[in-house]
């Protein structure tokens, strides 16, 4: 134990850093029950406490933060030294600089190891694109964009360098990657999501996962965060945390895949989903957080709320008739960490719960093991700030070329007619619409302030839209009118002007930027103005590119079919502007494809992975009949595909399959091609989904190359849910489709299907 | 045995009717007994069989049948005396005379008649708002309508006039009423249910179970038919027979109730709902079929299909690889008989089936009782037929006041500014809309043909809106001008130079007919051209008066907040437009309530019962803000509510409690109030709803006069289903509203709620 007491002083004291390697793992495991078997109840209740950093700063007469901002070390000091918080998260208001956020960390860490047994504070922040709170760093296409690309590389990558930045801001703990699936258009998150498709959730989920954690307690590494376990994007009506309905079985099927891999990928914290599914608020559920969480899915990190969620069991929920048995719902249930994030009522409730006997002590050590875990492994005991100059690439050419990569390849062509794109860099160019020149329609939400709404002040140095194809092609050949704001007209007669004296109209519609409820909308359609902004242009004549940055597909359907050419843009980060200027003009070749279901109306909002009833029937023309498919995209080139074959007629339980296609590149540039596999299940005892992506793989080709593309099933690839909650792979047909190249195979196992036709 | 043989000769052969008691229930069942051991396994199976009229008609060279219809002799003989056919149902095309329908069944039991065991044929029709497939008839509101009323009474009334009509055609099994819950806006059968509570839904559920069966075997009553068993109401994307993703919980919660009291109400017959529930189609489900429908709710009568759905399990769901297969799962989870329509197949699988023991010999029999129990219940086997001469009132003036009365009672009024209502009989009014002059938007679907498109052939004696009113003022002080069809402007100027010369617009919009999945649409919000036609008549500065008649409430938000008034008649029936006039006028003071939220934007489709997160909260302006709330309706009186009561503070598990509220006529018109009830469980297990109805009442008051209302609770009254599918009443605070009274009392139960967080 002395030595141990020992070890603990001589750590505290390293304030610049060491990266070391990590111990093995069971001397970690050592290390936590070591620790552990040392503290109080109070010291163990203070590390599942997490409180936001405004609650340690200094605040003026009317409790706002002072700028600039400083920690009052008075509240810093009854935070971690008379209350023994274990975790701060957050910045306040605004991006800071990589300074400041060493004096912030460097004056957390030394209060921390003032305490009785010295355990660094685990700070945890929000990087969702990149490090979007300190102020130089790469911001990389949001989560959706990342889909586009079908890359899991560039997810890698992007995740890699956003690890690297944060730590560059001697910060350990990312909220992220938001594994949730972006199945309902409606709600204001999807573009924090990768989309629709559970397989592309999880591959993309799981390489971030590997890109931030790395081997974890490297310097350049972070612990990642699962959010937002489970079943959070699917509202009912749409709107950020409000209730769901969904059954087991389809969590089972289409939202936990992704869970199940960034687990198996080694993520090592967990964030709650604020809302209920089916009545139960998951932050209350103790089959989602600990018999499934952990006894299925086998996750051993920490399950940290999300904010203010277990007060809201009493003041939103309504399922807990007292704050103190808020508390004691969620903690039984399987809460490690409470973002509190303002009070000490979760401390003092636990601990008098403790002594009442409501909640065992058991359940605390569990929860304080799994939290001294993680800091242990992020190396936080030995190094718990960070060294200021083991981060030169921050903000580099290098990381922002990445970036750049990224948007090039999430950037998707919807719309070519008569091949009017590329344009040429000598035509007079019309830039126009609400979102042509503000980085707020390329970043979105979560972009140096939470809601995004000053990205054009920190990012005043990146290129919009308009500067970017000022950049590309000369001011000269550039006009530029806004002719709407986001929901009124604007001048919009100085924007038919214009479009009558140029070649073409890069007409730039969709998004600013917004973050979580307060981008809730009423009507998935564009506002009008923007509308009809595109049906005054359209009267000249003149061909309309049309150029979508949006977080969430609106339906724009009136103003779509006018256009020549149509690109999505998502929100594609700093770069976005540049990438989108190299794709109209031609010096890139667009490869993305779209990750959702593009909806054509407001009230027709369906996935690709539908059923055969809901593709219409003769009495019927309102079957799935979308603006754009999910996984639509063109290229400058085209492709063509042939020599589908399957590597046997049937497949047997222990069996792979391989499937192959000849891929050519039969236009006349170079381009890269996401080969997209689909399997269905023709009949099953559920019923079976039309199609279901079970795998991709992005190619490049010079003009007249081919290549073979292949891939590799198992039975178990093609399981879906039964109706008793297993996933199973019941015998019989399969259709593959690669393309416009089809091909049938049989499964063939023993077992029969069993119908209980349970609900 | 013989006996029985000899009495069954004797039976067959009394073609015209003498209403004969039921024997008692041990006879019933005795004699099913005796019959069922006479019977061949082909005599059993085609008892399961039920064609549609069509498929026994006589048919053209090109197959459509010849008019007027006629029985094929040996198509008839072959589907009762080769195949042993059990049920026939619908009518071919439009509705026919009293008398085609005497020609067409008396030769239908005749030839039954000629079959070895001689078992009469049961008839099913859709009667959905009166005996729809007989000219002549009397058409009530559609059930939408009648749910509006309030008034349980009405609805038992309409049910009984319903099945005299429906008797007065020879036919003895009504396929009514729809118990589905009108959840979402966009679904097309929303008009056919008693809209979005379940208290409402399951009130005049019961009433019109009981008007219909009455004691069963009297010549007025008909079985009745709970429509559609269960979840089918709530498809995940709005559109017809799509999927439904309902939790357990929710289904037991929401769609059970109004089933139960169906089934407690006596009813004898049930079909099931053509879709899926959670990847399980309902006609596939042994759960819902057997174990709850049977082993729960206790229901001991037919169980029959929709229309052609056991094939759909092969050709929509895709969980039966066969049609054979399909025979077998659908049987065995508890089908008692198959809606084929047209051909042996299912006859012929199901012998395969059980020669082969994949259909149990035990589950034949089980599902033969309950149709032999049937056909002997409502006296089929005393009086197969009817007396065409038991059937004077069919069509009369007394029913006609009926049907009159219930859409006096419907029609809602949700604005009056200015007490612009009623209107002078003096004034000069323009009539206008697509809606003002058709019957079809009267009667909606399911009138005379199933889409209701010749309402205005078939009806041409009744009034629409404008003759209504044409009639109530004289066409002097009428002017009419459409000004635009459903989706387009017609000739808008002449209405907007009609407007300038009258005092009021009579402004009619809404939906024409439709039913089913040819219902289907992509947008909420009404057709645009409406929308104009209202804007441009509200330039004229005259006020205008909208009424609204459609089958279910589309967004028609920007009109509706340029109308002085506002009235909404759902599909009111054939008197609805003299309804309407009585209102417009005076001469009724309007009483109905909204029986659903009418919602104010496309995708904000919210419920009243609501849960608290649905609110909304500082970040978020998106809450619950419908355009009308459940339950809403003015009058042209005011009422005051008082001295809101409860007989005790607290109740326990075996107390009831009195509550009691004090209603005053504050107005100058005599008027009918619906008082509705309402209470909130504040703090439970499962999230709560914001507020649910559990009682309603319906008084008239004169001007001036007072009344105490009481509703007596018990803690059963209170339950919901919590995490274990259980309903349960969990102890804590409870409050009351009714109107603008509150108060609140505690329920004291020894049971503290469990908590597994099961979804």
């Amino acid at each position: 134990m002395k030595n141990i007491g020992l070890a603990l002083v001589a750590f505290c004291c390293s304030f610049s850093v060491m990266a070391q390697r990590a111990q093995p793992g069971s001397s970690v495991d050592q290390r936590v029950n070591q620790l552990l078997s040392q503290m109080t109840l109070e010291e163990k209740v203070g590390q599942m406490t997490q409180l936001t950093l405004d609650a340690v700063l200094k605040t003026d007469a009317q409790k706002n933060a002072v700028m600039p901002h400083a920690l009052d070390e008075q509240k810093l000091n009854e935070a971690l030294l008379k209350y023994h918080v274990g975790s701060l998260l957050n910045v306040s208001g605004a991006a800071e600089t990589r300074e400041h956020w060493y004096g912030l960390i460097s004056q957390i860490q030394k209060t921390a190891a003032k305490d009785r047994l010295k355990i660094p504070v685990l700070y945890g922040i929000d990087a969702m694109h990149g490090m979007n709170y300190t102020t130089g760093s790469t911001l990389f296409p949001q989560e959706i964009g990342m889909a586009a690309t079908f890359n899991p590389d560039i997810a890698y990558k992007a995740a890699e360098i956003t690890a690297y930045e944060v730590r560059a801001s001697y910060i350990t703990w990312n909220f992220a990657p938001v594994l949730d699936l972006g199945k309902n258009p409606l709600w204001p998150r999807i573009y924090e999501t990768f989309g629709e498709d559970p397989y592309v959730a999880k591959t993309m989920g799981a390489a971030m996962v590997k890109g931030l954690q790395g081997n974890l307690n490297g310097k350049y590494n972070v612990a990642a965060c699962m959010k937002h376990y489970m079943g959070y994007s699917f509202p009912l009506n749409g709107k950020d945390r409000t209730p769901a309905w969904i059954p087991d079985r389809y969590l089972r099927e289409y939202f936990m895949p992704s869970f199940k891999a960034a687990v198996d990928a080694g993520a090592r914290t967990v964030m709650v989903n604020s809302s209920e599914i089916n009545g139960v608020p998951v932050h209350a559920s103790k089959y989602l957080l600990t018999d499934v969480l952990r006894g299925e899915l086998g996750f051993t990190g920490i399950a940290v709320t999300d904010w203010q969620d277990i007060k809201y069991l009493h003041d939103r929920h309504h399922i807990a008739a007292t704050q103190k048995e808020a508390v004691q719902i969620a903690v039984n249930a399987g809460i490690d960490m409470s973002m509190v994030p303002y009070d000490y009522t979760f401390y003092n409730y636990l601990i008098e719960l403790v002594h009442e006997g409501k909640v065992p002590m058991a359940r605390i050590n569990e929860a304080v093991k799994r939290i001294l875990k993680v800091k242990l492994e992020t190396g936080l005991f030995e190094s718990s700030i960070g060294n200021p100059n083991d981060y030169p690439k921050f903000g580099s050419a290098e990381f922002t070329q990445a970036s750049l990569q990224a948007a090039n390849e999430s950037i998707t062509l919807l719309k070519n007619n008569n091949q009017i794109l590329p344009l040429k860099k000598n035509m007079k160019v019309l830039v126009t619409g609400p979102t042509a020149n503000t980085m707020r329609a390329l970043n979105g939400g979560w972009s140096y302030t939470w809601q995004g709404d000053r990205s054009d002040e920190f990012a005043a140095d990146k290129n919009t839209i308009l500067e970017a194809i000022q950049q590309k092609v000369g001011k000269d050949n550039v006009l530029y009118e806004p002719g709407a704001t986001f929901d009124a007209a604007q001048n919009t007669d100085d924007a038919v002007k214009a479009a009558r004296k140029a070649d073409a109209i890069v007409l730039c519609l969709g998004e600013l930027s917004y973050a979580e409820n307060p981008g809730n909308i009423d009507e998935l359609s564009l506002p009008n103005a923007q509308i009809e902004l595109a049906h005054e242009l359209a009267k000249t004549g003149k061909p309309v590119i049309l150029v979508l940055t949006e977080g969430r597909p609106r339906v724009v359907t009136e103003a779509e079919n006018l256009s020549a050419a149509t690109l999505m843009a998502y929100y594609s980060g700093n770069e976005g502007g540049n990438a989108l200027a190299n794709i109209l003009f031609g010096d890139v070749n667009p490869s993305g494809r779209l990750p959702y279901t593009y909806p054509r109306y407001n009230n027709a909002l369906v996935n690709y992975y539908r059923k055969n009833l809901e593709n219409g029937n003769s009495d019927d023309a309102h079957g799935y009949h979308p603006l754009y498919e999910f996984g639509y995209g063109l290229s400058y080139t085209t492709f063509s595909y042939s020599n589908l074959h399957v590597s046997q007629p049937s497949l047997t339980a222990s069996q792979k399959l391989t499937i192959s296609v000849d891929v050519k590149n039969t236009g006349q540039r170079e381009g890269k091609e996401s080969v997209l596999l689909y399997i269905s299940d023709l009949y099953a005892s559920i019923t079976p989904d039309t199609k279901r992506l079970r795998g991709f793989s992005k190619i490049n080709l010079k003009p007249g190359e081919s290549r073979t593309v292949s891939f590799t099933i198992t039975p178990k690839d093609l399981a879906f849910v039964n109706d008793q909650s297993q996933l199973v792979t019941e015998p019989g047909e399969f259709k593959i489709q690669i393309a416009d190249q089809t091909q049938t195979f049989n499964y063939e196992a023993s077992t029969v299907p069993s119908r209980t036709g349970k609900l």
